[in-house]
């Protein structure tokens, strides 16, 4: 019995492993999105061209991580059949990384209208404030939404879905603006068509986050809040202690 | 002995159903989106609000079955604990409705622009065949992607993902000459700036039902296609008879 105890021990250590490495790839490969997002906007702002080809670049590896931790969630699956909580964090991580994996598609689509924007010249900048600021705010929606996961802490995933909400109103806010300012110059629609596109990759990026926080509150609450509006979604939640 | 037997069988033919059911349930949903999308570009041709309405309505039925069905996979998962083909198909089914929940997010982005063109009246008109020869374009490829799932259809999967790169000409055609349109007469930015967001969000069923294809490809032959360029798929698909 001693023996089959240990054993017993020894495959709960493995799995426990399993599950650990697999939560870490996860949180690479959302620590290399976040550096992807980051990278676009700043190549955006400053015309970097260079800057902006790393950004497509490395769009390889982003993919690439997300297929190897695809395979390792079957895996886990196949060979140890998780069950209860365990199951729900497997499948939570498949769903995630879709996630991570289009935000790496924002960031490339944002980079491709830097390097046009960096081959037209000229100066269409009214929206760049905009740009930095939603850039700055999406990227630190994605950081606490991956924090959350990591800590399984369901206060900052809500404030995270909350959060989103206000890049909402900001981009809309920022659309109308732009909208302005072609009417006013038409000569600018071009260039400010490609900030508008560059503006609403970025909205995509807090979607997402947000996504990976409604991930977050079921992990940890069994509760699907992906469609609960904001405004119910903290007496739900509350529920759901 | 016999006894046992007949009690596998048992098992076995109930978890054959619950697949089937999980497998219908999807078709179902994938049938509800493809209507959402056809009603949603009918409103948007038609300047018809009322329809409109009924697709933004019918939007929270998607979501729902989203999370029906993402209950069953998680349930199948934990009691059955199936491997191999059944544990792909389960994996499949739960990736796959993640696009079909976005495709009717986009249909309700689509029937939003409705409204906001029937409010606006006047006829900003130039790109109405574009959209209408797009959305008949993604409405195929999107029924396509279902009968390929449906049928596990290799080929079909196949003729799909490539049809996407057609799309993506022509929308970007359809964009090249809104812009033209928008130079040419700044009053039009406003409506011609809606039907930029409509052929968008129509790009955007296109890249959803090619991912839904690629899923039938990985499903039947264990290959992962996601980031293979159109060129080199079929090399591919091929060496993996």
């Amino acid at each position: 019995m001693l023996h089959q105890d240990s054993y017993k021990q020894h495959i709960s250590a493995q799995f426990n492993a399993e599950l650990e490495s697999v939560k870490n790839h996860l949180l690479e490969m959302g620590g290399l999105v976040e550096q992807q997002i980051g990278k676009a906007v700043e190549s955006l702002l400053n015309r970097d061209s260079g800057l902006a080809e790393e950004v497509i670049a490395g769009d390889v590896q982003v993919n690439q991580l997300e297929i190897n931790i695809d395979e390792e969630c079957s895996r886990i699956l196949a060979r140890r059949q998780p069950a209860a909580s365990d199951l729900r964090l497997v499948l939570a991580i498949s769903k995630v990384i879709t996630d991570l994996e289009r935000i790496g598609d924002e960031a490339s689509k944002i980079a491709r209208q830097a390097v046009k924007a960096a081959e037209e010249g000229g100066n269409a900048g009214s929206s760049f404030v905009e740009i930095r600021h939603i850039g700055s705010h999406v990227g630190d929606m994605l950081r606490r939404a991956l924090d959350a996961f990591a800590r399984l802490d369901v206060d900052m995933a809500v404030q995270t879905v909350i959060a989103d909400r206000e890049v909402d109103s900001e981009y809309a806010s920022a659309m109308r603006s732009l909208v302005t300012f072609m009417m006013e110059d038409p000569r600018t629609i071009g260039p400010v068509l490609g900030q508008m596109w560059a503006l609403r990759s970025l909205e995509r990026v807090g979607d997402h986050a947000s996504n990976i926080a409604e991930h977050v509150i079921y992990l940890v609450r069994g509760l699907d809040v992906r469609h609960v509006e904001p405004d119910d979604l903290v007496a739900q939640v509350e529920e759901h202690q």
